[in-house]
């Protein structure tokens, strides 16, 4: 875990009208997506294998959202 | 769009034990994820203000995911 900066996360809440943020909450989001992210990764690599390929492309990202 | 980089992207594709990734499959990562961090924070700041307070705290965010 902790691949992903904090300083984006914080941009995105602002984005999001939010602009009062605790420290906690901005290492929460980057917690959740970090965690939903690898959730897509690995099931973009099961449909790259069920597609035939062994590189994954966008469109199985996309798919696996 | 865009406020998270791309580097952590193959990083977590390669945790994922995803060796082989398109250039456009790591902006496509980037891409879905952003989105749904965007997602959280709007979830998490309608929670915030559920519970009479205007600063996000880390319990909203793990809510609104």
């Amino acid at each position: 875990m902790a691949e992903i900066p904090i300083a984006p996360m914080a941009r995105i809440l602002r984005k999001a009208n939010i602009d009062r943020v605790s420290d906690e909450a901005a290492a929460a989001l980057r917690d959740v997506i970090e965690e939903y992210a690898t959730e897509v990764a690995e099931r973009a690599a099961k449909l790259a294998r069920h597609a035939g390929r062994v590189t994954v492309k966008a469109e199985d990202i996309k798919l696996a959202k």
